[in-house]
This record gives structure tokens, C-alpha cells and sequence, in this order.
């Protein structure tokens, strides 16, 4: 039910995801008002043993808040979803409807794992080459100390080298000069202790025009910078290629729909929030990363390397 | 002698503003080394009588320590170019040298004028309308509190008054939500004080996408992530523009050579910093921004706006 464009676009993506992915090994929990569904369901009779129907009787709103609607409405799709989430009943959940809700039902149902400070969000940038770098925190910790940096670091990497499937990640920190020892009070705290890190390829500073570039896969952010970052980045996107039309594969890669969704990282099980404009083509991918998400051993990945050492 | 192609650039600049200024009335001082620049000053000669040339028997280098170079090299371009606008024989200073030499100069020679907490440095953004917007800080102060956001505000609003000719100009906060309340601890700490002014025409928070449309026209932020977002759109342009080749008048807005220069605001004198890779196009355009931040009375304004209650 989750989005502006819900059920239509939503199920139309899972119609997609049915069509190109014919591994029927992945069984879809579809939860959503049969009613409004109904006129879109037909699309997936096809795929009838693919997927279960479950009855969501309430919505939350775009922009209800998200505590409040998720304690009143516990019938809404958005709760259903991380209920069967935390007793093991989905192995992901994903949504493109209320953000907030999302982020709240994440952090006091699903839970932090152990040893993680802050949950964070991130989000692919597109780069010259065709290829995309990972960005993070892109909004959800505005206020960060130097510890929370070093594990957005840590989660970036191990998201890179697990779901994106590159060895050896580098990880860099967005910052306003190149050499060690610039930047604000944040950035000259937190070189150096990723330079300490072992479990990391950290190779020191980058600075905006390097987002793009390919100078690391992983690029690390307080989430008040990385937030103004990627809705520049989307402007762009919106401005040049929607109003315009310029057709260009560098700029058509800003296109938030080929990635799907925005994963939340640090968090005991995977969970991806989709923009509220998602259509189906959005749809359909962020199914396919919550799939790499599940596949890829990520959760049980950070939960090992976070472990405290036994006392 | 500043940048990397002076004087070359920065003599058929200048060139260039004479053919197309013809108002005598703005007579250029030239600081530079007369060898070096013998082989293009004849390009003047029809001009002659509009400049004046001073020689600089040092130069301080792109990657020379600022402080120290400044000391250590008093006939330096810099060093006398600052000499001059203290002593009043000149109006204004630009320079595409180094820039933190032109800062340390602004800031220890020509001084912040009186109940200026912290000068800043402003960048215009281009506006998907054909406008600008107004970005500032955009690198120099990169750890600030509330009131330092708001005097920039107030800076930035008079420079638009006087230097852009806009009346009222909007001013807006740059955020990562758009409701009073919403950002981190110094967006919403900034955001009332921006609120009671009654010397500014606050029109609320604005985000990341807002930089290039038609919503404020001065954009106030921290120096981290004004610098973080000047360089990703310096970089847009190059890769789209410079690389690809791709044609657009807003495309063609990001090419800082249009506006010339980052003016210093705060300080006493007018002073303009240009970018190191300036060509011939943007040392005309600094020149011209230059006279009309003589001409526009922003100083005196500034110190006006600024000056204590009599006890």
C-alpha cells in the first residue's frame, strides 16, 4: 500500500520482478486492502503460487506520524510488515510508504544490532564510468560524533563487499580538502581513527566533486551533508533529463528507480525503504535487492563484526 | 600573477574588459612581474591609459603555506595588491592566486569589519529559470554556531540588495526537511533567530533540490556542506559539459567563468578570490564584479548594518 502510486505501481513492479526472475525460489508476501488491490491483481494470475495475498485493513498516510499512526494502526501494511518480519515469518520488508513509519518500525520492532550506535541509510551515486558509489549516512543521523562515522564506514564496506559483490571496498570520508587534517572539527576526529581500522580499505579523504568519480566505492557522511548531497543529486536528475529530456547514460543512472530503495543498514533484519514516487520499474528492483540483501549473508555479516569480544 | 595561467589570462582579461567596458572612469592597477608579462601587455596598448602597471618582483605559489608566504614574500602580487587597498590606493583586490594567501590577507590585513563575528565567502548557483541563487558559506567556515549563520544571512541579502539589485531578496536556511523544527542542532537552533530578524526577508528552510530553483534567492549554510555542494556542482558541469559536450543554457550556468570570482563579504575592503584555473572570461567578469561591488556602496552598508548601539 506504500507510495504515492499504490496498489497500481506496486504490483505492476511485482508483475515485473515475475517476469524477469522466473527462480521461483522467492515466495513474495504481498500485504495490502484486497479491495483496492483487486483491479491489479489479476496481472499476477500467472504467478498465483508465487506470491500470498495478506489483508492489511488500515493505511498509514504520507504524512502521519509515524510513531503515533504506527501504535494506532497496528492493521496498517507498514506494521504487518516488520510483525512478520520479527517473528521470522518475511525474511525482508520493503516499502515506499510512509518513511518515517518505516524508520521508527525498524529501530523499535526490528532493533539495532548489538553493538551498532546508529542505524544508516544509503544511497547509490552515480559515476562517470557507469558505475555507482555508495553514500552514507544520507539523512537519518544529522548529528554524528566521530564513532558514528567510523561505523557507517564499517557498514558501507560490508554492504559493498556482500550485496554489491566488490572485494575490498574503498572507503573514503566526504570532506572539504584532500590532505589529512582539514576539514570541520567531525572530519579531522574521524581520519584518523579510520585510518586505525584493519577491517576497512580506507584511502583517506574525498571531496564533493569526487561523489562521481571513481575514487572510492564507499563514501562516508554525516547525514545533514549526505541528505543535501543526494537531493541535489535527484534535482539535477529531475531538472536535466525529466524537464529537459537530455539523454545521457551518466545522468539517466541519477534515476532513483534503477537501485529500487535505500536499505537500512545496522539493523537485525534487511529492511528497504522505496521513495514515496516509486513506480513499478522501482518496485521491482528494490524486490531484487531485498533478494541480494537476504542471499547475501550481509545481516549475519555485521552481527560478527560487531560482536564484542567475549569478557 | 594568480592562477595557473597568469599572467597570460589574467592580461587578455583584462583586455577584454577594456573592449567591452568602454567606461574610463575604472583605471586597473596591474601587479605582476614585468618580464612575465612583457609578451602580453602589448595586447593593451590601445588601452594604455587606463592601467597602471606595478611591479611584483615575487610571486607566492599555488601550494605555498599561506601565513608564511605572505611574510616572507612582501612584493609578492598578493602582499602588494593588500598593501594598496589598506592604504587606500585601491578600491578593490582580485587575485586567482593562491587562495588561502587572499584569505589570510582579507582576514589579517584589510580585517573584518566591526561586529562581524566570522567573514564568508558566497557562491552563486545557477537556477533551472536562467537565474541565480546565492549560496553561502561555501568553504572557509566550516564549524559555526547559530549566529554565525545568521550574520551570513544578512551579509548574503545585502549583497543581493546591492551588488545583484534585488529588492527583498528571499532568504531561506538550507535544511534537510522543510518544517520549522526539522534538521540538525544548528539548523534548528538558526532557524528562529533567522525568523525574528526583522533586517532580512526569511522565507524558511529550503533543501538540496531548492539550491537550483526559483524558491530563495540567498541559501545559508555551514561552510562543510556549502563547499561539499559547489564542488559536486562543479563537477556536474564538468563531466556533462566539458566531457560529454552536452548543451544547455542551464548546463551552461554552472561554469563559475560567467560569474568570475567568490567575493569575500565582512571585510573591509572589497575583495574577490578567483578560481585557479580562471581563463581570460573570468578575470573580465571578476573585474566587473569588482566595480560593482565598489560602486554598489555594499561596504558601507554592511558596516552601517553592523555598527553596535552607541552606548
Amino acid at each position: 500500500m506504500g507510495g504515492d502510486y499504490a496498489p497500481e505501481e506496486a504490483i505492476k513492479g511485482v508483475q515485473l520482478f515475475f517476469e524477469q526472475m522466473p527462480d521461483s525460489s522467492v515466495h513474495l508476501l504481498l500485504i495490502g486492502n484486497a479491495i483496492a488491490a483487486a483491479p491489479y491483481l489479476s496481472l499476477l494470475e500467472p504467478y498465483h503460487h508465487r506470491y500470498t495475498f495478506i489483508e492489511a485493513a488500515e493505511v498509514i498516510g504520507m504524512h502521519e506520524h509515524p510513531t503515533k499512526a504506527l501504535k494506532e494502526k497496528p492493521n496498517s501494511s507498514i506494521a504487518i510488515g516488520f510483525g512478520l518480519l520479527l517473528k521470522g515469518k518475511a525474511d525482508a520488508f520493503l516499502s515506499a510508504g510512509n518513511t518515517g513509519a518505516m524508520l521508527v518500525g525498524a529501530m523499535y520492532s526490528v532493533k539495532s544490532i548489538e553493538g551498532i550506535l546508529r542505524p544508516t541509510i544509503a544511497t547509490p551515486m552515480p559515476r562517470v564510468d557507469g558505475g555507482y558509489n555508495f553514500l552514507l549516512d544520507v539523512g537519518i543521523n544529522a548529528d554524528c560524533k566521530p564513532e558514528h562515522l567510523v561505523q557507517f564506514a564499517q557498514l558501507g564496506s560490508l554492504y559493498a563487499k556482500y550485496v554489491l559483490g566488490i572485494d575490498q571496498p574503498r572507503v573514503a570520508l566526504l570532506n572539504i580538502g584532500e590532505e589529512e587534517g582539514k576539514g570541520n572539527i567531525l572530519a579531522q576526529a574521524t581520519y584518523p581513527l579510520l585510518k586505525e581500522l584493519t577491517d576497512i580499505n580506507f584511502v583517506g579523504n574525498v571531496e564533493g566533486r569526487d561523489i562521481f568519480l571513481d575514487r572510492a566505492e564507499v563514501i562516508v557522511c554525516e547525514g545533514f551533508v549526505g541528505n543535501v548531497a543526494i537531493k541535489m543529486a535527484e534535482s539535477i536528475y529531475e531538472i536535466l533529463k525529466v524537464q529537459k529530456g537530455i539523454n545521457d547514460p551518466f545522468l539517466e543512472n541519477f534515476n532513483f528507480e534503477k537501485y529500487g530503495g535505500t536499505p537500512i543498514l545496522g539493523i537485525n533484519s534487511p529492511v528497504i525503504i522505496g521513495h514515496g514516487i516509486s513506480h513499478a520499474f522501482a518496485f521491482r528492483n528494490m524486490i531484487e535487492t531485498a533478494g541480494k540483501f537476504i542471499s547475501s549473508g550481509l545481516t549475519k555479516a555485521i552481527k560478527e563484526n560487531f560482536k564484542l569480544p567475549e569478557a
